[in-house]
């Protein structure tokens, strides 16, 4: 018999996540039926959007993203041995049943992992995961930045954001991030191949982006809405895109809506803007596309990245909370 | 020879428009040239718009449309008599060669009013002119609204505002409007036929938004940012568009750009919201289309209006100045 730990939140989460949120629970698996395979996570995902996509009913299991590998299986297209990606939550053991596609709201929910050669099986969480489709999607779909384009990143040197600026490099873009700490920034610069990067603790934005987009702003990719966000807003150029892909600035608010910004709605309408907020599971059905695109520039030297790995499964909760108050740079991970 | 009287902006507006902030001056105009013609405004447009497109030099002529009849021509195709829409400014007299079109800035610079009919030349600056092809492209177009959907429109007591209010019942919407007085509620729920109308100034708007809007929000049509429009875009169903309009609500900031307002990022990801702000210069190709179509529903009774008339040339600031103290109701509209 199989026994499963996985992490459970036990009340919803009041200003920046603690340790005492979570519980570890032990889960007796069942004997796998016609069909199943038995998953043993490798690695978990950890990203912002945990915070705010778990249900209303608490304790409720952690919900993410995770590396694993079939150990036993009683499904011929998923026999022992093969790795997967799927959304199985924090836990160690999980029986799972592809013909039943459980978590709509996760899209894909599973899928075998594709061929990365010499690459570590990491990247299936990463640049060529949900993360970097939610960058290339994001970035290509939403914004749809031109040859020549002034293009600014918030939360830049996060997964997401270290991914979208250098696609937009490779599409031939200027390329302007926003980061946390003077060590993200240079790394923005020296090695990803940013234009510029500012530490938004420190600068003032708004003469900062006169400084170094002199042409206004054609695209702005923001992971972080709030302050930051109003103010890249007022330097868009005409017609300028603006891709919402994460709001980190508000999600730890201990009284939810109450943070205040700037009034965008003036700039919106001078330039008129177009702001859309998206979520990758709107281009589910196009996941292999992307993931295969991202391959493709990572073996081509094109796309780096940076992965934050915790050790052991007893660390996740750490790593979460990393998250939020920007000690973790690049991808964060798990190893369990 | 013509005296024309004309309005000047002395200097930038501060805070709410103030008399003083115009002069009127007197102008010689010269004989007429080949293709020139003499206009002879008959209303001035009074619109908050100009209260943020005047250029960054002053004192500077006020913009403006006006409703014109040629008095004297040299230019066949605009023969005594004719009515015309152009962007003259607040001005009693104007040469104009319509060769030149001086003012790409506020497209169509200049057209002969379609047949109205019975009706009053006054429609080609209101439901039949530039406002009315506000109301129209916006909402169909960026609004894009179906069958069933719920609609919610700021300063609905507006020239824009009652007009969208109206298209989207005529498109068979649910119409919810917030306007600044009880008075204006009366009138868009009794004779314009909206769903709802609520007084911001004097409701809980999110409780008002829960009672009147159950199924949520699925179109915006924004004339004023900020405060109210945080809130509705609280309410915002998945894959709802915003069309940002105006922004009124933060045109008399005396320090621009100080105005605060809830931070709307965590809503446009988690629904996945669509907001782009536009002006009617966008549609100016399509102006004869959209004029066409108000007018049809006009003379159906499908499109009610009201017009607020200022009279005679020396209270047109006066008229504008009621546009930002919620004191106006309809196209506000100067009769020289």
């Amino acid at each position: 018999m199989v026994v499963a730990n996985k992490y459970v939140v036990v009340t919803p989460f009041v200003g920046t996540p603690k340790k005492t949120d979570f519980r570890i629970v032990e889960e007796e698996l069942p004997a796998l039926q016609d069909r199943e395979f038995l998953a043993e996570a490798a690695y978990f995902s950890v990203d912002p959007y945990q915070r705010v996509k778990l249900g209303n009913q608490y304790p409720c299991d952690m919900i993410g993203g995770q590396i694993a590998i079939v150990t036993e299986s009683k499904n011929p297209d998923y026999p022992v041995g093969v790795w997967v990606m799927g959304h199985f939550g924090w836990r160690t053991h999980t029986i799972v049943k592809p013909d039943e596609d459980k978590l709509h709201s996760q899209r894909p929910y599973l899928y075998k992992l594709p061929d990365f050669g010499d690459l570590p099986v990491t990247l299936g969480l990463g640049v060529c995961g949900r993360v970097g489709n939610t960058a290339y999607f994001g970035l290509t779909e939403i914004c749809q930045p031109k040859i020549g384009d002034t293009v600014v990143v918030s939360a830049a040197a996060g997964a997401v954001g270290s991914h979208v600026g250098q696609i937009a490099k490779i599409l031939g873009c200027r390329v302007i991030g926003f980061a946390s700490t003077e060590e993200k920034c240079e790394w923005l610069v020296n090695e990803l191949g940013f234009d510029s990067a500012g530490n938004y603790k420190t600068i003032d934005i708004a003469e900062f982006l006169k400084k170094n987009a002199p042409n206004g702003v054609d695209c702005y990719f923001d992971n972080v809405g709030g302050v930051i966000s109003s103010i890249v807003m007022s330097h868009m150029n005409h017609y300028g895109k603006i891709a919402v892909c994460g709001a980190i600035s508000s999600y730890n608010e201990t009284d939810v809506g109450t943070s205040k910004a700037l009034i965008v709605e003036r700039y919106i309408v001078a330039k008129e803007l177009k702001v859309e907020g998206f979520q990758v599971n709107r281009f589910a059905d196009r996941s292999m596309e992307g993931i295969r695109q991202n391959l493709q520039w990572v073996k081509e030297g094109k796309l780096k990245y940076r992965e934050h790995i915790f050790n052991g499964f007893d660390n996740a909760p750490e790593a979460f909370i990393g998250l939020f108050n920007g000690v973790n740079i690049g991808k964060t991970l798990v190893k369990i």
